[in-house]
């Protein structure tokens, strides 16, 4: 990656991250072609793909390869794809507008989009094992390792579960936050180590920093979220706003007020660049990541 | 494994694989609690547990350890419980008996069974990346990608998909083999090669027989139970006897009638035995179980 700004950097990301999908994921022509079609619909064309930017940014500090970060991050859009489908269905949120357009199952229809998650997932799987990822194969193993119990009953489907089980009812600030250290930290903290260790091996003072850069930078994430699903409207979020709100689920704004969300945002922010403060100019984008995390409008 | 009869073989794998899933899902105790009680649910308490005994009866042919060939056998019967549960969902089966039981979604509810489902494929992939499958971790990657493979879009996800579409359609005989050899007979074909791959390394002919036998005897399977779909009532299968049919679903029975359909299956059983007649006496459980499978009456 050049040496430009942050935001020519991250266009730079987010359009590999996109030819990239679209080579490795099977083409529509391919039967079942409505399966494919509808895989490459939710993995195509949109998203912030912040994940793929956090495989990249974390990559810069070991010095992997962009081809071995290629792979990895699609592993780790594909499954962030494949949670939004199923969790857009109408036994979830029951969602009908994703990234500006009708979410999966209104495009196609239920069982279409569940198997796509489906595959989706094992899509992931299969490019982790079918690519060279690390020097050692056995570390290799240990990054698929690391990454299914980030998707697992105790990574992100476990934060999917906790959320449902707190619609309707008030959680502590702790339990909210053990909720979105599953539902969406997992796969960011995942997305974090897989970069770094497409790299040189790192010591384990620097991956434990690393992995409390990403906590906190994905605790900030879904601060933000709700801050934005409290003060946007669903054309720029290009999904439904207020939706969080109106469907009684726990949000940050909700047990703190607006004005302290954002401060509790602005402190997460703070400790994710504390967490980077032993790393050299390598480190830069992914300071630049966060800041851009915590900043974004959309 | 004891040089007993089949009938005590199969119960001793079906005892032990009952075993070790229990052991490897995560206990109901720990949070989520309801979503490991829906995994838990869902993997336990039942089945043929066929893939299980192939990967067993794979493994004798290249002397590969129990241990091993524990945790690809619960990998295998995980996918396959994650299959069972997502297609008995409204959206696709509408199924609310499985195993003499209420399916998953009834049991809990269908937001608790999508994530149950999903949960179980991370954790099938996180069992083959975190335990030692094999003396070089390069053909561990390997087992896994193959595993994926037949899990993905051009495996059993596909395979439902296929299923999807041809509902109300008459299919040629081409197309319901296309269709059943991914829907059933991908995870069929993973079953026995993983198994094999487990013990010492087999040369391209025998692992080229060894699918030619998993082929037939994934193919043999689903004809069967078309028949028994057929001719039994619902408590003999713990299913909904009929259902097939009845939802307008292309079967062998359909195609070619009930006469023709058990000679098929004989044909295809005939065909294991072939493609096996180069093993010596360590392949007699996978011959065993093949004529398990076509004169089995649930």
């Amino acid at each position: 990656m050049s040496a430009s700004d942050f935001p020519a950097w991250s266009r730079e990301v987010a359009g590999r991250i996109e030819t990239v999908l679209a080579d490795l994921l099977p083409p529509s022509r391919i039967a079942p072609a409505r399966l494919h079609d509808a895989m490459r619909y939710a993995a195509l064309g949109g998203g912030k793909r912040v994940r793929p930017m956090l495989v990249f940014a974390a990559g810069l500090v070991s010095g992997a390869s962009a081809a071995r970060l290629e792979i990895a991050s699609a592993a780790v859009e594909l499954i962030h794809a494949y949670s939004l489908v199923h969790d857009d269905l109408p036994c979830m949120d029951d969602d009908v507008l994703r990234r500006g357009k009708p979410t999966c199952h209104v495009e196609f229809d239920e069982a279409t989009a569940l198997l796509a998650g489906d595959a989706l997932q094992s899509l992931a799987f299969q490019l982790l094992a079918e690519n060279r990822l690390a020097d050692d194969p056995e570390l290799q193993l240990q990054m698929i390792q690391l990454f299914a119990v980030a998707c697992g009953s105790r990574g992100m489907a476990g934060g999917q579960a906790i959320d449902l089980d707190a619609v309707g009812k008030t959680l502590t600030l702790p339990e909210l936050e053990n909720m979105h250290i599953h539902k969406t930290g997992a796969l960011i903290r995942a997305s974090v180590l897989l970069g770094a260790h497409c790299g040189q091996p790192l010591d384990a003072a620097s991956l434990g920093g690393l992995d409390r850069y990403a906590k906190c930078v994905g605790l900030a994430f879904q601060v933000v979220d709700d801050v934005l699903d409290e003060e946007s409207d669903s054309a720029t979020l290009g999904k439904t706003a207020g939706k969080d709100r109106e469907a009684g689920k726990p949000t940050y704004t909700a047990l703190l007020g607006l004005a302290e969300a954002k401060k509790f945002a602005g402190e997460l922010l703070a400790e994710s660049h504390d967490a980077l403060a032993p790393f050299d100019a390598r480190a830069d984008r992914l300071r630049e990541l966060a800041d851009y995390i915590v900043r974004r409008d959309r």
